[in-house]
């Protein structure tokens, strides 16, 4: 049994980007076990837009994490210990891990631990990419909310990062034309290269707006849209009448210069539907996301990317890598 | 047979209000029947707050109302010659009429005349209001996008107008807590002493805000949005999650300080559903709604009050009011 456990607690709510200082790296000690808990290594942890607003002030679907408190994050980990029937000493298991070394199962975490599957061909991390938060979020969010209908036109912005990358695999899956936005030549032909999307658009290019209506010539029918700002607005002007926006993230933050009622304007001219969507809502059917998402993995029909990043001590890095662009596909720390 | 048909031509687009210079009254000739034609005199004209759109130069869901053309409006005629089997003389219509005394059927009008049924106890205009495209209005955005559930809380903005009072009533009628946002003591104790709404607020008094959110102890669940702007921003932040907001209009206009990319983030945190409604897109299930408000007519449980402008000349007059507040419930013009 190890003795310590390396944590990085939440020392400074963030004003504008994250950054390694709005953490401290503390050595506790590792729990006792009590009956019905398990202790876990944690080998791999996720990154996420949403930790943004766990760092904040602000009441979302979960509460603000406490200054002083060990971040939160999924990750996944593997039992060394066990006084649960349930766990065995090997297993690994997906969960809200936190920014730590070792991890207590069965100590009232707001979310259960689950076992993760073994599937030959399946990397363990792509339990916290394609197969995890990130493609469940854009099974539900595409399959729920935008219901894609072949020959429609989808446009996913943030297209080469976790969710956007699997939204738009799934698109082509149904027979959509799909056309991402990204910022950056080498995400731009990734996507059109590996993925199959049908064309990429650099929003850091100039006439990027008149490239995306080139792109769609039949116009815009699904916006998955994880950014906001300009570029939601940009795809807005471009929709057609009953078109679905899946608001997945809004990851450009919230200017207040943002000509936003002018898209309710959009909305209301061109009846759109535009749905507020929170992976967690649909936890009960996490297995058929899955078990969906795997076996278009193992089809060679979905491709997983991560960008992994070493080390407990570089997570805030990774954390603020996510909104300055510089991931492709999903990222992960590996400790 | 008349030999004159008084018309009010569109002139100029309005910059910011409507005001009578944007109209000129010309006196034309009757024009001579054709087979399959009727001629009929235009008795009653609805004004409606989306006839500001079909007077700017906005692609809309119809086409903008060309500079030197009669104005476009809805209206009531009795016909008064036919030479189309369908129409007989003493029959009352409704269609767009348009802004002028006698309007001919059959024309290749882009919206077919109708005729109306004739109902004991329901005055004629009721066709333009409760029973007509507003009351229409009111009962799709109701029933097929608020989807109202007995106990939920129902906030109306312009809920003194005609689209609006019927909105509120609706959701009365579904066993709501309803609450209506207008301008003015008189229009807020005719919502709660006449129609039966739970609490009525007056945004033109200071605290309004807090007045609503107090008349809301339970959030908000439908916002049935006539509005946008500040007033459906502050409704936004009361709603609980899965609300839902039918876009019904934005009368408030398009102002480029509008915080409108807050209140997205909102739909996000919220999982809103906002969708755009447009009631045309429900025309084969008009007679579905006409017969079910008017059952409610005539059980007592909606009541329909007009405010009544004399004269084709003063038809302007009836349109601006509906932007300065001055109307309550439906306007209609009685030429």
């Amino acid at each position: 049994m190890p003795a310590t456990n390396r944590q990085l607690l939440l020392k400074s709510r963030p004003k504008d980007l994250i950054s390694r200082d709005n953490f401290t790296s503390v050595t506790a000690p590792v729990p006792e076990l009590r009956d019905g808990q398990a202790l876990a290594k944690v080998h791999f942890l996720s990154v996420d837009p949403t930790m943004r607003i766990w760092m904040s002030e602000r009441e979302g679907y979960m509460p603000p994490v406490g200054i002083g408190e060990v971040m939160r994050a999924g990750g996944i980990a593997q039992v060394i210990a066990s006084k649960n029937p349930e766990f065995h000493e090997g297993d690994f298991v997906l969960g809200l891990t936190g920014f730590q070394e070792y991890v207590l199962l069965g100590a009232g975490e707001p979310v259960p631990f689950r076992k993760l599957p073994q599937l030959p061909g399946v990397p363990l991390s792509a339990f916290l990419g394609t197969l995890g938060m990130t493609g469940i979020t854009a099974y539900f969010g595409m399959t729920e909310v935008g219901k894609p209908k072949a020959g429609e036109t989808l446009v996913v912005s943030a297209a080469a990062g976790a969710t956007g990358s699997v939204a738009g695999q799934i698109g082509k899956i149904h027979g959509c034309r799909v056309v991402g936005i990204a910022g950056g030549a080498e995400k731009c032909a990734w996507l059109t290269g590996e993925l199959g999307f049908d064309h990429a658009v650099d929003y850091k290019k100039s006439g990027w707006k008149q490239e995306l209506a080139a792109a769609c010539p039949k116009g815009i029918d699904i916006d998955y849209e994880n950014v906001g700002g300009e570029i939601m607005h940009t795809v807005m002007s471009r929709m057609n009448p009953f078109g679905r926006i899946v608001l997945c993230g809004l990851i450009s933050g919230y200017s207040a210069e943002d000509p936003g009622m002018a898209s309710f304007g959009t909305v209301l001219i061109k009846r759109l539907r535009v749905q507020g969507f929170i992976v967690l809502d649909y936890a009960p059917r996490f297995t058929e996301a899955v078990t969906q998402l795997a076996q278009w993995m193992l089809a060679g029909k979905l491709k997983d990317r991560q960008t992994v990043v070493e080390g407990l001590e570089n997570a805030p890095d990774a954390l603020a890598m996510l909104f300055s662009g510089g991931n492709i596909g999903k990222t992960v720390v590996k400790l």
